[in-house]
């Protein structure tokens, strides 16, 4: 039996993967008066005297709404609100068994970024965090950024900031075991997407000093005028600093990274991998089908290889970090989830694997430990940069 | 310890009444690969295949968005969608206890009802059935209309349809109790919002010849300009046929039943109920404080009386209806609840009493078999009107 048959058989079984359970089952006309009229009566009052009690009364402490278009999904595109459905369910029981959070699958019919930015806000009252996922680019960009001036609680972008706690986390254990530093390692990104921007961004945040993206119109640098976006823009800025152009196979010369969000399964040869410096860090982070399968990276030379998926060695997948930066979010009620609790997520669970070796470089998401440690970190980055609100 | 300090009490200590569970635990890499990447791409390539394959392979088939702007909560009024959440939390509960049904609260910021109908049409696609609750009128039959043609999942709106179900379950055993017949008993209703409306509707629908509605203004009457909306004007054609004027006071001369769905404590007084013929029923709905309480009903003459309570005698309470009337419209994928339906759901729950007497004329929400009972007569009811997706 395959992955995707046995797949498919299991959720035919369950019709489903989430349920909604009371906290204390309503057995009698005593508790039915308190759960609900006439003495939940007195709970609404309190909230209307004072709506901050609506943290310490209700579920919206610990609630956290995923919302999805499903304009694209996986490696697999713009399936639609239902067939996305099923991803976020997998989701929601992740943030459940690894950051005890409860989250709600909201995939919603949407056509625009502003449609999509209005249901967020008009549903933000009953949740602590907003998570959006799988919605395609440049839109994701914009709902976010419009998304961190309306709300009063914060919204994660998880293809985007998910992806790249969990990269940074393996980049700062692979090239320890290449025996590269940061600062000089040359890190190829192919895929200007959520995920290939948000990687972008943080590893520069952290101190990455030569990075290159490529998408498919080519090398991405300052002033280039074809296939570009403001987030494009914003990031060649930021990258690629001696203008560097040409196609994938130019910007591999001399790298010692390549990380693939490109989307496409098999896009990265053998040949593009031979390009590299020896000792080859290659991430392929394309779900379900990556970039360039292990066996294939190993024959062309690389040492340490992860991809997105759970059945080989170092999952990068946002897995890794969801749960506990949610968790730690919500501990805090956090403003925002910005810059430095990301570092601290990624550095937490690099710390998970004291020894990493090429086959682990990473924790796996059922270690004990690693949400918690996650959790912890970004509590404490989100107190010491001043965006929680309990102290 | 009065039910109010208690259940406010009890709120504090659990934070939130509902939670979100995993059907099976997510222990194990392969399991996490078969929940999540890369197995669940099948899953989503099934559903985008055939898009009816959602209810076999997701939650959707059991779930239910309780929608919700908090502008009518209870008898509380306009309090706002955070105060609103501990009610919404707390029917999430009853539809699972009751029906097992996974419902989820969202509390949502609005202010017209287009925003409200075009947040419930993009959350479809989650969901198989949508509860709009607590919403102001005519706010609330504006959306509710809208929806019907909008959506191709069902939906219901508890204040008006829930309560005018067990209201006539509650109606058919009191005049049994009294000896009277419902097609010649007087039935005066206080109020003319969802709830007046609704229980009208329903009983002109059963056979109900002759019905008054009083609002703030009067006696409701066809051709009345004063204080009317389009609903009212509809339910004026459909009652008080003898075109009857005057105050609560005129109406209540020869009445048998007084319904009270008028948001106000003590808004029906005792020298009301003297005005009605002997062995006066009398249901004061107003949650949670009654528009008369029971023992000045009784001291007024009413011989049998109930109110939207659980801590007095016959709750005449939607939470006896809503979970199996959602169960049994999701069992047959129902497109719609229709009339046919909500009467099929009221003798059923009338039924559950063998012998009605003045102090029980209702099952409690909490007895074996009312819920499986009502779920099955609504299934029967939508399979015969044609109403029903599953067979």
């Amino acid at each position: 039996m395959t992955i995707e048959s046995e797949s498919l058989a299991l959720h035919e079984k369950l019709k489903g993967k989430l349920e909604i359970k009371s906290k204390m089952p309503v057995d009698s006309m005593k508790l039915l008066s308190l759960f609900y009229t006439p003495g939940v009566a007195e709970v609404s009052r309190e909230i209307f005297k004072n709506k901050n009690r609506v943290y310490d009364l209700t579920n919206k402490w610990n609630s956290v709404a995923i919302i999805t278009d499903g304009t694209r999904v996986l490696g697999l595109g713009k399936v639609g609100p239902e067939a996305a459905l099923p991803v976020m369910e997998g989701k929601a029981i992740l943030f459940k068994q690894f950051g005890n959070v409860d989250a709600v699958p909201l995939c919603i019919k949407a056509k625009t970024a502003a449609e999509i930015v209005n249901f967020a806000e008009m549903v933000s009252p009953t949740f602590g965090g907003i998570n959006i996922e799988d919605i395609e680019t440049p839109k994701c960009f914009e709902i976010y950024e419009r998304l961190l001036e309306k709300l009063d609680i914060f919204v994660f972008h998880d293809d985007r900031q998910g992806t790249a706690i969990v990269t940074l986390a393996g980049l700062i254990n692979a090239l320890k075991v290449v025996g590269k530093k940061h600062e000089s390692a040359k890190v190829v990104i192919g895929g200007a997407g959520a995920a290939g921007i948000g990687i972008a961004e943080l590893l520069v945040e952290y101190g990455f000093k030569n990075i290159i993206l490529v998408d498919s119109s080519g090398i991405i640098y300052e002033g280039r005028k074809e296939n570009m976006n403001k987030y494009k823009e914003k990031i060649s800025r930021l990258t690629n600093k001696s203008k560097v152009k040409g196609k994938m196979e130019d910007a591999l010369v001399g790298a010692d990274v390549l990380i693939g969000t490109i989307g496409i399964e098999n896009s990265i040869s053998e040949e593009m991998v031979r390009k590299m410096n020896k000792n080859q860090i290659v991430f392929a982070l394309t779900n379900p089908n990556p970039e360039i399968y292990p066996d294939a990276a190993k024959k062309a030379g690389a040492k340490v290889i992860g991809t997105g998926r759970s059945d080989f060695p170092n999952q990068i997948n946002n897995s890794l970090a969801f749960p506990g930066v949610f968790r730690g979010a919500l501990d805090v009620r956090a403003r925002k989830i910005n810059t430095k609790m990301q570092i601290a997520a990624a550095l937490a669970l690099a710390g998970m694997v004291q020894n990493p070796i090429a086959e682990k470089i990473l924790p796996n998401t059922i270690d004990n430990g690693v949400m918690q440690a996650v959790a912890k970190a970004v509590a404490s980055a989100a107190r010491e940069s001043g965006v929680a609100r309990l102290i």
